[in-house]
C-alpha cells in the first residue's frame, strides 16, 4: 500500500506547513491502545524531547500534549492560571493576540489591551508604565501574530518584568514561532508558552502543546476557585503527562495517537542538530523572502527588521491587483500562500510562510521555486496592465521570470 | 514511499479501532490550507455524510467536527446548552457516565444521577419517577458506557419524555455506539449525540463529534449568560460548520486537516452499504462474542442480553486469573484487548472490542483470530493450574485450542 501520490500545491501557508515524509509515514501508523507500552514510550519521549525544544531543564517545569488545536491552549491558560477578575495585560499586535485577549475575557479575566497600528510592536516604555500602574497576574504576548507578521521580541519582556512587576506570569503565545525563533523558557522566565503542532514544529495539526514553568503550576495548584473547565484541566491532565513521560498508561481522554507519532517523529528530526543551527535557517530563508518582496518593490507589514517574524512574511498588495488574484496566480504554479486576515486590511495584503520542512528539508527547494512562482505572477500581473513596469526592470516580466533566484 | 509495516498486535479495544488502510492512507494526505478548496470540498461532504450516519434529514439540525478528543463533546454540552444552576438528570452506568456528570458538575448544572449496579441498566420507572419531580433541562445517557458494556436504550427514554417531560432536552453520549449500534436522530427526538472518530467510525482518534437538534440550536441561542467557553462555543462554531458544509472557507481553530481527510474515507465506506446491514454485522458478531464468553464458563458484567452493548463485550475473571497474565498472553498471541475500567472492580473483568473495520472489513478476520487467541489464552491458564478443566471439555487446553471458531 502507498502513501497517496501529491496532486495538491505545495503549502507555502503560515500553518499548517509542509511535512517531512516520515512524519506523514508516521500518521498513517497501525491503530493501536493508548494503554499499551509501545505507545506510552513513544508519548514519553514526545514530552522529554519538548522540554529540549524548550530548552528547559527544570525538572519541575511540565510540556502537555492535548489533543486539539492551538487555539485550546487560550482555554488552558485562561481557565487554570488565571481567576475571574485578575487583570492580565495583553499585548496585541493582531488578530490571534486579539482573540486570546478576548477568551482570555470569556472566562473572567480583567484583561487590558495594548494595541499598535497595523505591522508594529508594542512600545515597551508603554507596557512598562502599564505594568507599574496596575499590579497584573500575567502579561500575555503573542510572539509572533500569524496574522501580520508581527514579532514581538520576548527578552526585553522578560527583563522589564524581572525589573518592575516580578510576580507577573509571563505568558507566550507560541503558535507561529515554536521551532522557527529562539525561545529559551528558562533562561528567559518563561511561565507559559502555547503552541501547535502544525507550524514550525512540522507535524500535521491536531495537537495543543503547552510548556508551563513550575512558577505557574503553584499558581495554578493555588488558586482558590476550582477551574471552571473539564476538557482543559491542567489538573487532571498533570497526572496524565507525568505518567506517560514515566511510560506509564493513564487516563483523562484518548490521546490522537497517529499524531503523537508524527509529532514524535517531526521533533527526532528538529533535535537531530542543534536548535540554533535551525533558528539560523530560518533567519537566512526569512531575509531571502523579504528580500525578493522588497525587490518586486512591495512593502511589508512590518517595515522594522527587529520585530519581522522569520517565519512568515506579510506584505501590502500592489495597487490594483487583489489578493483573489495573486493567489490563484501562485497556485496556478503549484504553490499556496494564503490572504491577509485582519477585519478592516485583510484582503489589501497576502502572507506567505516558510517555516519547518519547507526550510530546513534538505532535499526540497520549496520556498526558492515558491519565490520563483510569487515574482512570476506578480509580473504577470504587471505584464498584465500596459504601461506597467516592475521597480527596477526596464521590460516587463519576460526578464523577470527569467530571473535567478 | 510506503505506509509502515505492521509490528503492533491488532488492536480489539472497545477504542481506538483498527483502521481500514484506505482510513490509514488518508491520514497520510499532503499537507494542504484549511482556506484551501479541496479541503472545503472535502470538510463539506464530511458533514453532509455525518447527517446520513445520524438517519437525519432535518436541514436545521448541524453536525460539528472540532479536533479534540470525544470527551470535548462533555465540554460542548455542559457549556452550550445548560445554564448554571440548571437541573440534569444523568443516567449512570459506568467510568463514562459518571464522568459526563461531573463535567456537567464542573460547569454549574444542577446534576442528579440516578446510578445502577455493575452491569446493569437504569430502571426506567425510576426515570419516569424523578422525570415527574423536577422539571430537568436536560435527561443525559450514556448510549453505551465504554467501561461497562452496558447499553441503554434510547427508544424507550424518548418515548418516555415525550409523555411525560417533553421539553426536556435528549442528551446522549454516542462515543462507544455511534455507527455500530442504531441511532435514529430525528425519529426518536433526540437533540444532541456526542461521539469521537476512533470507535465504530473506524478512523483514527483526534476528532469529536456532535450532531445537534434543530431544537437544542435554538435552546443555546436563547440561553441567557453566554457561554462559559472559548474553544467549545456552539456560536463559534457554528458559523465555521454552516460555512463549510457550503464548501467555503471559514476559520475559528485550525481544523486537523489529514484526520478530517480519514473521517471523509471513513464516513464514505460506512455510507456505501445500508446502514441495516452495518448494525446487523455488529450484532451478529457481538453474539459470536458473547456465546464463546459463555462456552469458556465466563460471566458478563451485563447479565441481560438486552442491555449487552453491540461492540464490546466486558466479562469478569476467572477466579485467580489476573487481567495483567491475560492481556499479556493475548497480546503474545498478536491481539491487543484491554482491562476492566472502574474504580472498584477494575481489575476483576477485561473488555474486548468488536467494531468498525475489525467488524465490516471483508478481507480481515480480526474477530475470528481474537477470539481463538483468547480462547487459548484462558485454556492455557486453566492447564497451568492442575486439576482444573475447562467447562464442557473433558481434557484441558489442547482441545479447546483446537476447536473450531
Amino acid at each position: 500500500m502507498d502513501l497517496q501520490i501529491r496532486t495538491s500545491p505545495i503549502l507555502l501557508a503560515p500553518g499548517p506547513t509542509e511535512v517531512d515524509p516520515e512524519v506523514l509515514r508516521a500518521m498513517s501508523s497501525f491503530a493501536e491502545s493508548h494503554f499499551a507500552q509501545p505507545f506510552c514510550n513513544t508519548f514519553g519521549d514526545v514530552l522529554t524531547m519538548l522540554r529540549r525544544l524548550f530548552q528547559s531543564q527544570d525538572p519541575n517545569a511540565q510540556p502537555f500534549v492535548i489533543g486539539g488545536s492551538g487555539t485550546l491552549g487560550w482555554d488552558f491558560v485562561a481557565t487554570n492560571f488565571i481567576e475571574p477578575g485578575e487583570p492580565v495585560l495583553c499585548l496585541c499586535t493582531g488578530y490571534f493576540s486579539d482573540a486570546f485577549e478576548m477568551c482570555l475575557a470569556t472566562y473572567g479575566a480583567r484583561t487590558k489591551r495594548i494595541t499598535v497600528p497595523i505591522g508594529a510592536a508594542p512600545d515597551i516604555h508603554e507596557v512598562e508604565k502599564e505594568l507599574k500602574r496596575v499590579r497584573y497576574k500575567a502579561l500575555v504576548v503573542t510572539h509572533v501574530d500569524t496574522s501580520t507578521a508581527v514579532l514581538t521580541p520576548l527578552k526585553p519582556l522578560s527583563a522589564l518584568l524581572k525589573r518592575v512587576s516580578p510576580e507577573t506570569l509571563l505568558v507566550v503565545d507560541g503558535v507561529a514561532s515554536v521551532a522557527c525563533e529562539e525561545i529559551q523558557f528558562d533562561a528567559w522566565d518563561i511561565d507559559i508558552v502555547i503552541t501547535g503542532s502544525q507550524k514550525a514544529i512540522g507535524c500535521p495539526p491536531g495537537l495543543s502543546i503547552i510548556m508551563v514553568s513550575s512558577r505557574a503550576l503553584e499558581t495554578a495548584k493555588a488558586r482558590k476557585a476550582p477551574a471552571n473547565t473539564w476538557y482543559a484541566s491542567l489538573a487532571r491532565w498533570l497526572p496524565i503527562m507525568q505518567n506517560y513521560e514515566k511510560k506509564q498508561s493513564s487516563y483523562f481522554a484518548t490521546p490522537p495517537t497517529q499524531i503523537v507519532h508524527a509529532l514524535h517523529a517531526s521533533l527526532t528530526s528538529i533535535l537531530s542538530r542543534p536548535l540554533e543551527e535551525r533558528f539560523e535557517q530560518h533567519r537566512r530563508k526569512s531575509a531571502q523572502v523579504k528580500a525578493v518582496v522588497k525587490a518586486l518593490g512591495l512593502t511589508q507589514l512590518t517595515t522594522e527588521s527587529e520585530y519581522q517574524a522569520n517565519g512568515l512574511t506579510a506584505f501590502w498588495l500592489p495597487d490594483g491587483l487583489s489578493s483573489k488574484e495573486l493567489l490563484s496566480r501562485v497556485t496556478e504554479k503549484g504553490f499556496t500562500i494564503v490572504g491577509g486576515m485582519h477585519r478592516e486590511v485583510g484582503h489589501q495584503y497576502v502572507r506567505v510562510g516558510h517555516m519547518g520542512y519547507s526550510v530546513v528539508g534538505e532535499p526540497e527547494r520549496h520556498i526558492d521555486c515558491g519565490l520563483k512562482a510569487l515574482k512570476e505572477a506578480v509580473a504577470e500581473y504587471y505584464a498584465s496592465r500596459s504601461g506597467h513596469v516592475l521597480p527596477g526592470e526596464d521590460r516587463g516580466p519576460v526578464g523577470l521570470a527569467r530571473a535567478s533566484l
